[in-house]
């Protein structure tokens, strides 16, 4: 149970949305841009930084619903993402992204942990300063999602299983669908 | 100098926005909803948190600019501002704000760290589930502020005195009037 009265059941973010439709329009505006806009990074690799920051934060709901949208990006097979959460720096991607999610993963401490080597070791396999500033925003949304959702107690469906179709529709059809009280604006 | 080539010399997140417009329309009206918007807390009480927030995450432009649009809510002195960040369990402030700032305490660490206690005790000291609701969202998007800000490297004035217009313009027009590329709309 949520730690205040969220007058519905819905999980994780989705009930705060539904709590407090005035924020849910920006945060859903956020996200949508974050992770469908323009970027010269796909979809699917800011759905993996989305997910991997999450998990770092031991943010259930998130890490498995980003987690399960990316795999919808690769073609439904969650090993991949597994792989990343379990230990980035050996999965089966770039160079470039494996450099962005160490960035990533010192941004989820605090941004006051990325070096220039970090930067200099990101453009070196290939990141360009859009992809950085694009990558380092995505960690630090995730950081503000996961504690928003964990600060009130929200409540998340345990098993990977459970979030299969709300991860499709995330990859689908992105983040402007569901947002309470404004289907009309 | 920031990490990545901002084109332009604007401190904190004003160069970030000038970067990327597209991010920075839902990340300034996300501050506009949480700082001016509709809620039971004055404005004035939600820059108090923002500043604390960054002050816990030493985001030098953020802690500095929103403390001194809380200090403008206020009558312009910075220093109740200073005392809640040097130790705002001893400062001259309500009970209830103290709880949430206890709340915002734990928020900057982890989402997982509020317990049922530390809301109880904010419910007792008068906190109602929206004003808890808004210290939460509050306090987790300013660890996102902080970090998109330090995480890129951008630069800071470092006195005081250098953000007291700045504070100024935040407390009496808000977050809305400058949005890069947004003018028109």
């Amino acid at each position: 149970m949520a730690h205040i009265d969220l007058k519905n059941d819905q999980p994780g973010i989705v009930g705060l949305f539904h709590f407090n439709p005035e924020t849910s329009r920006p945060l859903c505006e956020l996200a949508e841009t974050l992770l469908r806009g323009p970027s010269p990074l796909s979809s699917g690799e800011r759905e993996i930084i989305a997910s991997y920051v999450s998990y770092q934060n031991k943010c259930h709901f998130c890490h498995t619903s980003h987690g399960a949208s990316a795999a919808h990006h690769f073609g439904g097979d969650l090993s991949l993402i597994d792989d990343i959460k379990n230990d980035f720096s050996r999965a089966d991607i770039s160079p470039k992204l494996r450099s962005l999610l160490g960035i990533a993963k010192k941004v989820h401490k605090s941004g006051r942990e990325v070096t220039g080597d970090d930067i200099q070791q990101a453009k070196e396999a290939g990141a360009s300063d859009q992809e950085i500033h694009d990558t380092v925003l995505i960690a630090a949304a995730f950081c503000m999602y996961n504690r928003y959702v964990d600060g009130l107690g929200t409540w998340a469906p345990e098993k990977d299983e459970a979030y299969d179709e709300m991860g499709k529709m995330m990859a689908h059809e992105g983040y402007l669908r569901e947002r309470p009280g404004l289907d009309t604006d």
